[in-house]
C-alpha cells in the first residue's frame, strides 16, 4: 500500500500490529478516528496508555485487578480450597458467567508453547504448585483450553502436584448442550461416551 | 461483561467504539497490549495521537498528505484539467494501484447521507464547484460507490456543475473481470447491457 502520508502510514502500521487486523482493516479504524472528534482518539490512547502503564494483578491468583487482591479472592464467602487453574482472564469471566463456581482461581497467563517460545517459567506455575505443597488446597481443577498445548501445561502441572495428595480435576468435554450428535467431532463424541456420567446427574439443572 | 479491573474496561470500552470491533475483539486486543512490551503500547498510542493532532489535507484536492500541496497535485506530469470525484484517501489509492489515471483527484470525504446526518456542507463540495466555475476544468469523473448515497452526491454535484460545460463521466459499472455471468446481480448485468462498449474497447489490455 502506498500511503500519501507518513503520519497515516505509521498509524496504520501500529494498528495492524495487533493480532486479526490487517493493514486493510488498520486503514478504516484509522480513518475513521479521523472522522470523529479529536477527543475520541484522546480517550482511546488514554485509556490504552493508563491501562498499560497502571494495572496491578491480584498477588494470589494473578487475575487482572486494580487492587492487591482481587474481589473474587477478597470474598470471605468463596472457597478457598477449590482452585480453578486458567489461561486468562477471559476464561474467569466466563466461569464466573455460570454462577457454577465458588471456589478461586489460578491465573497462569498462557500455555506451555514451545513453539511460541513460552516455557513454564514465563508462566504462574511456581506460585501454584507452592500454594498446593504448602497444603490447605484439597482440589485443583484444570479448565485449560483442550489443545496440545494446555494438555501438556495440564500434565506438567500435575506431575508436580500429584504427590502432595491433592485432588485433581478436568472440566468435562463433550457435546455442548443443544449440539447435534451428528456434527459433533469425532474426538469429542469418542471422549463423551468414555467419560459418561450417571443419567440422574445429566438430570440436574444447571 | 463483568470486568475485574476498571482500567481494563476502560480501555475495552474506547478500543470497541471503533468500527466492526466488539467488546470481545476489544479484550482480546487490549490483552495482546498487556502481554507485549509496554513500548508496543506507547508506539500505537504515539502514532494514533501524532496522526489525529498533525494530519494535514491537501488544499487543493483534501486527500490526506504531510505537505501543503499533496503529491499528486504538485507533479507536473499530471493532467489537471481532469478531476476524479472520490470518496476518501481509500479510493484515491486503490485507483492510483491501477496506474491507469494520470488526472488529479478531489476527496469528497464523504457521501450525502441525510440518515447520518452528513449533508453537501460537511463534505468538499463547494471546492468543487469553485474549482469547475473558475474554467480550466474539462473533464469530471464520479467515482464514487454505487449505492444511494454515492448516486445523490453525483447527482448533487452535477447539477451544480452541467451549465459550466465540463464533460461529466461517471467509471463504468459491469460484470467485474474474472466473473461468471450467472453470478452476478440483476441490476450490475443490466447496467453492463445498456452500457456495453464497442468490441474493439474491450481487447484494450489494462
Amino acid at each position: 500500500m502506498e500511503f500519501s502520508s507518513k503520519l497515516l502510514e505509521k498509524a496504520v502500521s501500529e494498528m495492524s500490529q495487533l493480532p486479526g487486523i490487517g493493514k486493510r482493516t488498520a486503514l478504516r479504524l484509522v480513518l475513521h478516528l479521523l472522522k470523529q472528534p479529536k477527543e475520541q482518539t484522546d480517550f482511546l490512547t488514554q485509556a490504552l496508555t493508563n491501562m498499560r502503564n497502571d494495572i496491578k494483578f491480584c498477588k494470589n491468583c494473578h487475575n487482572i485487578s486494580d487492587i492487591e487482591v482481587c474481589e473474587i479472592c477478597a470474598n470471605p464467602s468463596r472457597n478457598y480450597k477449590i482452585i480453578c487453574v486458567v489461561e486468562d482472564v477471559r476464561d474467569v469471566m466466563a466461569i464466573e458467567n455460570t454462577g457454577q463456581f465458588r471456589g478461586i482461581y489460578h491465573v497462569l497467563g498462557g500455555k506451555i508453547s514451545p513453539i511460541d517460545g513460552i516455557g513454564p517459567s514465563q508462566l504462574n506455575v511456581a506460585s501454584l504448585v507452592e500454594k498446593v505443597k504448602a497444603g490447605n488446597v484439597e482440589e485443583i481443577i484444570f479448565a485449560l483450553s483442550s489443545t496440545m498445548e494446555g494438555d501438556t501445561t495440564n500434565f506438567y502441572i500435575y506431575k508436580q502436584i500429584k504427590d502432595s495428595g491433592v485432588t485433581t480435576s478436568s472440566i468435562a468435554r463433550g457435546i455442548s448442550v443443544g449440539d447435534e450428535l451428528e456434527y459433533a467431532d469425532e474426538v469429542t463424541l469418542g471422549r463423551s461416551i468414555v467419560n459418561r456420567i450417571p443419567f440422574e446427574n445429566s438430570l440436574r439443572n444447571i
